[in-house]
């Protein structure tokens, strides 16, 4: 009693000082080079998400572990934190904020991070869930879909704040993975969708219509993997996506997914928004090759074509520098009329 | 000579890679649960304050330290920065961010941090000082003051910037704390006080009108803990607070605050707001039994009433289960009709 | 194959542990102490630039390393992320974000960091670099330069963002450092520089003009150290300095650097700013005594002068405390009437 006092006035500096260290893990990525666009001054930009992580687990008894994830999300090339396409300041902890328990039951987490939908995806696409636009990841391998519609713009297309995730283990090969979120309004901009400018079907800060929720499930058997997965997000747009890959021999991968995003709650005409991509990766010693062809079918719109080139060479395990060269034609941006932009890239990537 | 020149161009990547490194030790919370509000859809929340710190000390010879803590704050359900009541983001070190030196004469800090008042009175507060609208600490433990009225609106209820600490050692189970702090502005809003909304009291920026600080002392013997407090805060509100708990046996554990509120530099009617609160903590194994309950009297305005019962249980030091009920009568927020809200949570507490 | 499609779904909250950990170091100032200038109240403030960072490097084999730096900046008397001038918050990571590769050849980096020029004048001036108003390093020792006229305002006045650095190895004391950037645009303020104000020479968000850049070399020779510089930046205002340093007695060190700023790119008039810097540095045991005076002479405007006395007592390697005193006489801030501010502080810098 009289130490745990005195604690409160005296060690205020030290708080936590007592407890036991427990073994946080930093952890990260710092990626950056030099990006040139068709329409665009050289620039120094990013390949992959830069990222600076804490994370621990704590054994709990009986195979239960709690653990703990907060993960910063930052630009290298200005070393602000990390900006949506509009410019706005994403959350200091854009990459993910969780807390959960895990044990023979698989795990339960509660906090922000992707989707199930979105971070199973990323195994079957050719630039391994990169957000580089010589990748396909954020655009074509989700059909132009993002989960979040209601949160302060720019703020994630991939990600849920507020939500809880469930993943099972693995039973002989199969895996499912869920998470669900909670109606509350984020600080969103307001959707027209089927209301009117003055009159919109989703005001700024609107609540949810109902919960959003994904799910999938995977299957991995000797060189084959394999995914199904359905997501309806807080203005019940659905997903569905389906996707597969094969080993045909250890230094080739090939993989594909086809997807269907139905709007048809917000969109009156054209809701329904089809794309499917295909891509390989050959290894070659320390040096791997990427490609991919994609393309992208709004109800009523330009098709939208992407074809991708690759190279990655391996100076470590944690460091590699990186070439990319891309193509994309159609209705780029919000823009109905079809253009085509080409992109190149070249740098390096050290993890830590 | 050589090698420090050559250090500054060359070594700019690897600054500080000379000096041995210290000892800088990682610690914080990360708590989500499930939280629902009478008024308000099911949301992801929190119950205690979520913390990512970096602290450190080190031994200059002679007993004394050096001694420094920088502690950030965030959100879990969203991952950003922590907000305030008002919805704006506060500072990237809202918790704490201090350096120090310790020894036998005591403890010096300068830079931002709780004051001594809301500090102490956290060690008599059935929630144990938590943000959490189950707890007291954040209303009814203070009479509903504000320890910084002339920061940035949302900035904190209960810290101080630009300030200096200093704590006594423990004197047969006494100690004293204190703090003063500048007059500095801090981008503070405007107080229509005793003036006008066109020549408020206080204009927005203002500076302090006299030096906030903060006393208390506290004692410990055996069972018995005992806490004086006076504090004075950058409009001259004056705060008076008494507090007590006493271990009946050791597994209960019984508190009460007297709080008394004096507005009268910047109230023309109504100064005075008094409060009180009672509570217990009852361990049994790895469960603790929490309740309290409190009321505050503001001059002239109804009366409000708190009841709070809760429940943690460990799974280990540092991993808690917990599940909070309460109801609070009275004029909650800004308006003065009377109104009752219930608040409901159940989450899991994770420090490491 | 298996387990990597697994550990996309499952390990979603454990990215990263399957890789060795590596060597992350957390280094980072914390000072903090009492200010007082002339016509401003007694306040809470820094002397130096308080930083919170992280970096590694990783042998690549062949001699040959990666590195990375990430260094976030704060405010110790508040809590916040650094901020300009202006008020306005500076970039996460305002210290440096880079990434690089270190060898025979020297060092390439790229992303955000101190120019080559501003890095070493830093060991020329008698305050060893440090921003307070006592030391000459952001305004005299630059002649009023600053490196990054087209970022947000209040960004930094000494670094760039979106560039590459190199450093070569030093050659029988010679040793040569570069840095250049992209022509990319930063959200920068408009200047009206030869334009008007409604057709400023540089809009709102302009780009360069041409591609900045930064070189200098260094010369060491037992007590003699000397620097040559050359920066243009993105509004092309061109830069030269020229530094030397002597250890007169291992206790004492006279140091002085001449600079010639030329504007002429964006100046019809007065376009030519010449200023001088000359300090000592003498070391008593634990002590240190730093003197400095300078004068800056801009075209046609008043001149500047500061006379500067400071003295710093080490507790440790790492803990120090500090006195300094100072008086600048002249065109201080934005106005062209000469005026006299005393600048004095105190306080404690700890390094971690």
């Amino acid at each position: 009693m009289k130490k745990s006092l005195l604690a409160v006035a005296l060690l205020g500096a030290c708080a936590g000082f007592a407890q036991a260290q427990s073994n946080v893990q930093i952890y990260g990525t710092i990626d950056a080079g030099f990006v040139k666009r068709t329409d665009q001054t050289l620039a120094i930009g990013k390949r992959a998400a830069n990222t600076l992580g804490f994370k621990g687990s704590e054994e709990l008894g009986n195979g239960l572990k709690a653990i703990f994830q907060l993960e910063m999300r930052y630009e290298p090339d200005t070393g602000t934190q990390e900006t949506g396409s509009n410019g706005a300041q994403r959350p200091l902890f854009q990459g993910q904020s969780r807390v959960g328990l895990q044990g023979d039951f698989g795990m339960v987490r509660i906090g922000r991070g992707l989707t199930p939908m979105q971070e199973t995806i990323m195994a079957f696409e050719p630039w391994h869930g990169l957000p580089t636009p010589a990748g396909f990841y954020t655009d074509l391998s989700v059909a132009g879909y993002t989960s979040d519609p209601l949160s302060l713009a720019g703020n994630s297309g991939n990600r849920w704040s507020n939500a809880v995730w469930y993943n099972t283990p693995s039973f002989s090969g199969f895996q499912f993975n869920s998470a669900v979120g909670t109606k509350e309004s984020n600080n969103g901009p307001a959707i027209v969708g089927r209301g009117t400018t003055t009159l919109p079907q989703y005001a700024a800060n609107a609540q949810a219509t109902s919960n959003p929720f994904s799910l999938n499930g995977t299957y991995t058997n000797g060189p084959l993997g394999a995914m199904l997965a359905y997501e309806r997000n807080a203005v019940e747009t659905k997903m569905y996506v389906v996707g597969a890959s094969f080993l045909v021999m250890p230094e080739l991968k090939l993989m594909g997914t086809y997807t269907h995003q139905d709007r048809d709650h917000t969109f009156a005409l054209n809701s329904e928004v089809k794309a499917w991509v295909v891509g390989a990766n050959y290894t070659m010693g320390a040096g791997k090759l990427l490609a991919g062809y994609g393309r992208k079918t709004p109800d009523g719109q330009p098709v939208t074509k992407q074809l991708s080139l690759g190279y990655e060479y391996s100076l470590s395990k944690r460091t590699y520098i990186y070439l990319d060269a891309a193509r994309k034609e159609g209705a780029i941006g919000t823009t109905a009329a079809s253009s085509t932009i080409n992109h190149y890239d070249v740098g390096v990537s050290h993890s830590f």
